[in-house]
C-alpha cells in the first residue's frame, strides 16, 4: 500500500500553456481552466499518489456512482495576486474543513490536509501566471470529490477521486440582483444535506431559479421547507439583512451552508462595531421593514459572488425595491473582504494564507 | 441540424462477448454489465444521432456539471424472458414519463418516447442472451441522463448524455429486511425533488442508512421531514402496512415517489377484492398495531427489489417484531407480479410488452 503522505506529488508537466490564447478582459465564469489540475484517488480504503497533470477529459465507467446517486462534494475558493506578485488564499483550511464534513454527511472518505495544502499550493505555483493582480480578479478554484466505483447497487461507493480544478475569474454578478422569496419550492430539508456541498443540492434548484428568472429575478432567498415563513439562504450566497443599522442573518443549520464569507462578514461587522444579529429572520419582518422604510439593505455573500447588493424582492406578488444606501455595508464589507484578500490591509484575524 | 426520429441507429457491434465469463449464478447485483450501450447526446437544444456501441468507459471533462452539481436523473426497469424465450418489459412507457418528470424537475430536457421505446427495443435485442429465463432472473435496465456541459457555473447545462446500460440481475434482496423507522434525518423536503429520481437523493441516504445498518437495520423507512410523525418511502421501495386485513400505503406526493410497482399493486390489490387505503400511514398506528397484534405485514415496493418482506422495525428505541403471516399479501403479490412479468398469466391491465 502507497502512502502518499510519504511521497512527492507525482507532477506532469506541458510546455504548451493555454494562457495566450485567453481573453481576460471577457472571462465567462467557470467554463475557462487553468494549465494544470491536481487528482488523488482513493482505492481499498486509502488516498493513493497525488498527481498534477495537464488540465484534459478523463474517462469514467457509465456506471461510475457518481453519474446514478449523486454521491459528490465540492468546494469553491479563491487566489488572489498582491502588488508584489505574491498568491495568497483566504482561510484555505476552514475549505478543506468545509468538503470533509460534507463528505462525511455523503459517506465519503475524508481528504487529508496535508495533502490538500501540499496540492493546492503545487497546482497554484505551476498555475501562477493564471491569477492576475488587481482587485476584482482572482482564480477561482473548484475542488470537488467523486464516487468512480462502477456499480450501481445503491450504496457508499469504495473508489472516489478528489479533483481540484480552477479557472480565472472576474466579479460572479455584475449589477445589482433582484430576488424572489419561495413560496413554493424548497432547497433543503431538517435532517436533509442543505448544510453541505452536496451536489445534488445545487441541481434541485435549476427549476425554480429558471421560473424565477423568468419573471425577473436572478436568484431566489430560499425559506424554510415546513413554513416559508423564515428567510435562510439563497442557493449560492448566504443572505444579510440591515434594519436601520443593525445587521441580520439566519444561523446556520442542518439546512444552511455555514459559509465562509458569511463568517468573516460576521467578525467584520464585530470588528466596525456594527450591531450583528445571528437569528431567524422572518418574511413578514423583512416585508415590514421595507414598508416603513428601515430596511435598508440585503445582500448575499459567498466566495463566487464575495458580495451581492440585492436590489429588489418579489413575496406573494408584492414588488419591493430597495433604495440604494449611502456608505452601504455591503460596499463596506466588500472594500474590507478585498484588501484583506489582496494584501492590502492588516490581517488582523490570519485569514491570509501566502502560498509559498 | 441532424433529426434523429428520421435515423436509425448506429449501430457498432462487437463479436467479442463477455457473456461466457459470467456466472449467473453467483450476480452481485450492480457490478456485471452486458455487452452493449445505448447512447443519444443532447447538443444545442437537439437530441443527436442515437448509437449503440459496446458497453465501455466514456471519457468527460473534470469540469462536466454532473460532477459538481448533480444535474443527473435515472430510472429502473428490467427485463424478463419466457418460457418461449420471447424478451418483456413491464410498463416500460411509464419509466419513460417517469425519466421526465424526473429531468423536467432538474432543468433537464425530456427524451422522446419513440427513440427511447427503439433503443431500448434494439438494446435488448443485441443483448437478449444476458436474459435468461426462469423465474427470479431477469435483466436489469439503467437509463439515465447527465449534464456533460465542461462549465462550473450553477445553472441548467446545456449539453446531457442518455445512456441505457443493462446489468444481470438475480432478487435484490435476499431474506427478510429490518428496518429503522427515522427521527432525525430526512429524505426529503416539501417543495423539494423527493418524487423525482434525482441522483442527488440516493447519496443523502447513504450516510443516515449507514447508521441504521451499524444497529442491525437494512434500510430506514423514511417520515415527514417536518414532524417525523408519518411514514412515507424507503429510499428505493415504496411501502405498504397491512392492518389485519387491509393494505395501507402513503400517497405519492413531492416527498415520495411514485412507483410503478406501488402503482401495480394497488390495482392487484383491487383485482383481489382486497382492501387498499392511500392515505397518511402514522408512526403511531403501525406501533399500536404492532402491540395490539393486527399488524400483520409490511413490505416494500420497487423494481430491484420487487417485494421485500420487512420482518421487525425499530422506532424511538423500541423494536418490533413482525411475525410471519401465512397467505401473506407480499407472496401474493410477488407471485402475481412475477407471473405477469414472465408471461405466465393473464395480462388483463396490458402491463407487458414483448420486445419484437
Amino acid at each position: 500500500m502507497t502512502n502518499p503522505l510519504n511521497k512527492e506529488i507525482d507532477i506532469i508537466t506541458s510546455n504548451n500553456s493555454k494562457l495566450k490564447n485567453v481573453d481576460f478582459d471577457n472571462l465567462t465564469f467557470g467554463r475557462t481552466f487553468t494549465d494544470y489540475m491536481f487528482v488523488c484517488d482513493y482505492i481499498d480504503g486509502e488516498w493513493q499518489q497525488p498527481k498534477i497533470m495537464p488540465y484534459q477529459a478523463m474517462t469514467f465507467e457509465p456506471s461510475a456512482r457518481v453519474f446514478h446517486y449523486g454521491q459528490a462534494v465540492f468546494e469553491g475558493m479563491k487566489a488572489y495576486k498582491d502588488e508584489n506578485d505574491n498568491v495568497i488564499l483566504f482561510r484555505p483550511e476552514d475549505n478543506l474543513k468545509r468538503i470533509n464534513i460534507s463528505a462525511a454527511r455523503l459517506a465519503m472518505p475524508e481528504f487529508p490536509k496535508d495533502i490538500f495544502m501540499n496540492g493546492l499550493s503545487t497546482l497554484l505555483k505551476l498555475d501562477k501566471d493564471w491569477i492576475k493582480s488587481g482587485v476584482g480578479n482572482s482564480l477561482y478554484i473548484r475542488p470537488f470529490i467523486i464516487a468512480t466505483e462502477p456499480a450501481i447497487s445503491a450504496s457508499p461507493a469504495n473508489s472516489y477521486r478528489f479533483i481540484i480544478i480552477c479557472s480565472p475569474a472576474k466579479a460572479y454578478y455584475t449589477g445589482k440582483v433582484r430576488v424572489l422569496f419561495a413560496q413554493k419550492y424548497s432547497r433543503s430539508a431538517d435532517g436533509g444535506v442543505g448544510f453541505a456541498k452536496a451536489a445534488g443540492n445545487y441541481a434541485a434548484q435549476f427549476y425554480p431559479t429558471s421560473l424565477a428568472q423568468a419573471k425577473g429575478y436572478q436568484q431566489i432567498i430560499w425559506t424554510d421547507a415546513n413554513t416559508h415563513e423564515f428567510l435562510e439562504e439563497a442557493g449560492t450566497m448566504n443572505i444579510f439583512f440591515r434594519i436601520n443599522n443593525t445587521l441580520i442573518t439566519a444561523p446556520t443549520s442542518d439546512r444552511i451552508l455555514d459559509g465562509i464569507t458569511r463568517r468573516s462578514i460576521i467578525q467584520l461587522a464585530k470588528d466596525n462595531n456594527i450591531n450583528i444579529e445571528v437569528r431567524r429572520v422572518s418574511v413578514i419582518e423583512i416585508k415590514e421593514a421595507a414598508k416603513n422604510g428601515s430596511l435598508k439593505e440585503i445582500f448575499g455573500a459567498g466566495t463566487a459572488a464575495v458580495i451581492s447588493p440585492i436590489s429588489a424582492f418579489e413575496h406573494a406578488d408584492e414588488v419591493f425595491e430597495i433604495p440604494d444606501t449611502e456608505n452601504s455595508y455591503a460596499s463596506l464589507f466588500k472594500n474590507q473582504l478585498l484588501n484583506i484578500q489582496h494584501n492590502l490591509s492588516d490581517d488582523r484575524h490570519g485569514w491570509r494564507f501566502e502560498v509559498k
